[in-house]
């Protein structure tokens, strides 16, 4: 009975073995299952990640005084408890606005992991994403000024940042830009896809090997690859076109190429695509093989590949809802139009 | 110096239950300071609070899926980072539409202890009130079938109502109401305030209770009184006109009957009146002095029922952000039209 319990690790072990250098060859990669290997990993080293600096970014990330209405936070369409998204097709923003180029809203968990932010990727970072929907008329419609004025208004948002960089600090945007990139690098989450790369056979199950599999052989990693399962810029619409490409005016950046959305909590982010068009994971995962890959994707193949895909779901970190300092006299006032 | 030390407690403790015992005439209460008689007076017995219902509550409370547009939830405009309501003046919602009536978002903090619901105090209690939002065009505009639709197809949020209140439960509007409303009982502020009035004599300054007397001398204590120092309904405009009654068509009830903001937390709830019209405490504490008790506060009045009034700010409950289960394709789709 020993020796047969043995060799099925064993043979377990060469099989797991054999997948993860298969997947290591297709360009995947885990989320590294040391927290100091992650923190040094998603810190910014111009900037470095420290619980105060997490804590306050936490707080701006969420607060809606920081758009100019008072009501949108980054958190409304990058919400933290709905996969970091918000299940809508096109972004809804400042005066009810929908995204002038049809475009849904990434999700903000494993962003970090992006070579590139934005789905045209304009943007080389976090940091500089941050400023982006905050300022942009749609979005969060607020003025630099609206921003810093709010923030240094109020005492306690002034003595966090004290805290985080030092008495001297000057609360510039940028600054507050840089401190909701902080709390966004620590938005990760493992999964027990990252478990069985780090080294645990047994962490998927058999159809989630097969699915990987799978996944790896009709290509679909040649995009959805690295750490996010995505993040870089590739070309769009390979071997096909769109079936929704109706919606919207956005055709990528300057050469046609568009930022591949991470597959990580893949099951928490429809409607999917860059125009949110499509609503279920199987529609999703045949359409790609369509335009990008030129394959015809079976049924089964199609399951076997969104069962691999359900086992992306990651950890999620505990998130404490912030009790935000109050505002007084002094704090810009909110305007809605 | 043993013998000093005594006696200045016990005078100490001698002022402070005179000014108690003059806060109770003035039919001002703590909250309670045992866990198990706040729970048994917060509880509705038609719906014992459980931990398996509030923990739903809470999800439900922020889960903005509940709307129409998929984009509000209670916590948008009751937000429970920012006081338990918007910092607006009118409230905003479904296509950012004004509440047609101009009336601001009152908090949901401490809401338990009101004796009526809503400005015009059209609902005995938080399960009642919890159907109204929802529903109401400029809010959340969900019909009850979109609401029940969301829930009901959403497996986890099935076993989570099963958990709460057994195998066989049917998940209608009213019961969706009704958890969320338990979830809202829980949300209670006790402050310094009632620790002083549970018995500590030092857990207010020498200018706090300076202020509470003034508070209850002035005739504050007449409408703002009971545990929420607020809730029951009163008339509108005792002594004088609102300067900012061009605001809306707001009435009160059929009498002219205003239900009273609660005092507690704030400094956390500005803009103030009904309709959000008054920027400051000291304005709004001079403003209630001479339309609703024909006294003219002087500047130092005003400020010493102000540092009372700051006394009542309360610790908050620790609030971890939930994350929603996931949609799937048989859950009801948003419309932001």
């Amino acid at each position: 009975m020993k020796i047969f319990v043995l060799s099925t690790l064993v043979a377990s072990a060469l099989i797991a073995g054999s997948l993860q250098s298969e997947a290591q060859k297709a360009g995947l990669k885990p989320i590294p299952a040391s927290k100091t290997a992650l923190t040094k990993l998603t810190s910014n080293p111009k900037n470095p990640t420290t619980t105060a600096k997490v804590e306050l970014g936490k707080m701006l990330y969420m607060d809606p005084r920081l758009s100019k209405s008072g009501l949108i936070s980054c958190n409304t369409c990058h919400n933290v408890g709905l996969g970091g998204s918000d299940g809508m097709s096109a972004a809804i923003g400042h005066k009810w606005t929908a995204n002038p180029h049809g475009l849904s809203s990434p999700t903000v968990y494993n962003a970090v992991f992006y070579s590139q932010q934005f789905w045209d990727g304009r943007s080389p970072h976090l940091e500089d994403q941050a400023q982006g929907p905050i300022q942009a008329g749609p979005e969060m419609a607020a003025p630099k000024e609206h921003v810093t004025g709010v923030v240094n208004s109020i005492p306690q948002y002034v003595a966090m940042f004290q805290k985080a960089y030092g008495k001297d600090v000057k609360i510039t945007f940028e600054k507050v830009a840089d401190t909701i990139a902080v709390f966004e690098r620590t938005l990760v989450t493992p999964s027990r896809y990252d478990d069985f790369l780090n080294g645990n056979a047994k962490a998927l199950t058999t159809p989630e090997k097969k699915g990987l599999k799978t996944f790896i052989s009709k290509g679909c990693a040649t995009c959805h690859n690295d750490i996010a399962l995505g993040g870089t810029m590739q070309a769009f619409g390979v071997t096909g076109k769109y079936k929704h490409m109706n919606v919207g005016d956005f055709k990528g950046d300057k050469n046609g190429m568009v930022r591949v959305p991470t597959l990580r909590n893949i099951t928490q982010t429809s409607p999917y695509f860059h125009n949110g068009q499509i609503a279920t994971l199987g529609e999703a995962i045949k359409e790609m093989g369509r335009i990008q890959l030129g394959v015809s994707l079976t049924d089964e193949e199609t399951a076997s590949i969104e069962t691999f895909l359900k086992a992306l779901d990651g950890r999620k970190p505990n998130i404490t809802y912030p009790m935000f300092p109050a505002s007084n006299a002094t704090t810009p006032k909110v305007d809605v139009n």
